[in-house]
């Protein structure tokens, strides 16, 4: 059985790889910071990433990254959703966006994925909604409590409980489970 | 005489740095988008983006990055100012900042420098200041114009009027200049 290494600092993020790509491939979880490129495109970001990291531990890995998406905001934060996040918190968009009408927004998940001496590739998954008025729910994590899915009425800081994974994040995931499987990689 | 190039888009960044720098050294510009690594410590994007840059184009290459750290914004927009101004602009930052009282920050320049087969060096300068409760002033660029320095009453966006250069950017410049001076790169 093919081994991939995924390399992330977020527990739960692991956990839902492991749900969707497991038994079928072995998943090893390392955690580890990595450096990241400056960019509009978090595909870009992930394969540079995946690519810088198997030729440093020589494996075949992935790496994933999302972000939310906002119109009016030119798609802030986006590539820089954590760190926005980490610097203004979620209470800081709410600002940006106080007495806006117009919340329109996607959530996407990139995932890079590269074998040692082969180059990177990636995948992607989308889901459009809009951000909420305030803060809902406490499950998940990052924008997850303002984020409302496109035909949901609660966000996915309220969806997610018992753990149900983002569909943005499984959408990135099953792509990359039809690449590994077919083996063309 | 020697020359260097100095990388980078801005047209009035360059005319600072050669009012400087020159007769001494013979200062080339090259305008050039260049990756960046997403980091917290500009100095550190500076020296790897002079590596990266004199190994491609094989000169002793000057990279200057500069951002606006705000205290209550956890240093947002910091190394990302560029970004976050052209996503959400100065209106952005004093929604942010809107009812607050502390509005300290500071104002950093880091400059990058590397010679072809040599480490990066990088030399920064900082200013502190406020945050204008508005938008003042047309004069110099980013975040200028919502930018109090310390002992002033004006913004930079009012004080650089007849081409005057932020202090913050002088002071690496400065430093940069002994640096050249010494020959010790």
């Amino acid at each position: 059985m093919r081994t991939i290494t995924f390399v992330t600092s977020n527990e739960n993020k692991m956990r839902e790889f492991r749900l969707l790509l497991e038994p079928g491939f072995k998943i090893n979880a390392v955690k580890l910071e990595y450096p990241e490129l400056k960019s509009d495109d978090n595909s870009e970001i992930a394969r540079i990433a995946a690519k810088m990291l198997s030729e440093k531990i020589k494996k075949a890995v992935i790496v994933e990254d999302s972000g939310l998406f906002i119109d009016i905001l030119n798609g802030f934060p986006g590539t820089n959703s954590k760190w926005v996040h980490r610097k203004i918190g979620i209470n800081g968009l709410l600002k940006l966006l106080k007495g806006v009408k117009n919340r329109k927004c996607y959530y996407k998940s990139a995932i890079g994925y590269c074998e040692p001496g082969k180059e990177p590739v990636s995948f992607f998954g989308i889901e459009g909604g809009k951000v909420a008025l305030r803060e809902k729910g406490k499950y998940g994590w990052g924008h997850d409590p303002i984020f409302i899915p496109k035909g949901k009425k609660k966000t996915y800081g309220e969806l997610r409980k018992n753990g149900a994974p983002n569909l943005f994040r499984v959408r990135a995931i099953e792509k990359l489970k039809k690449h590994l499987a077919s083996g063309n990689d």
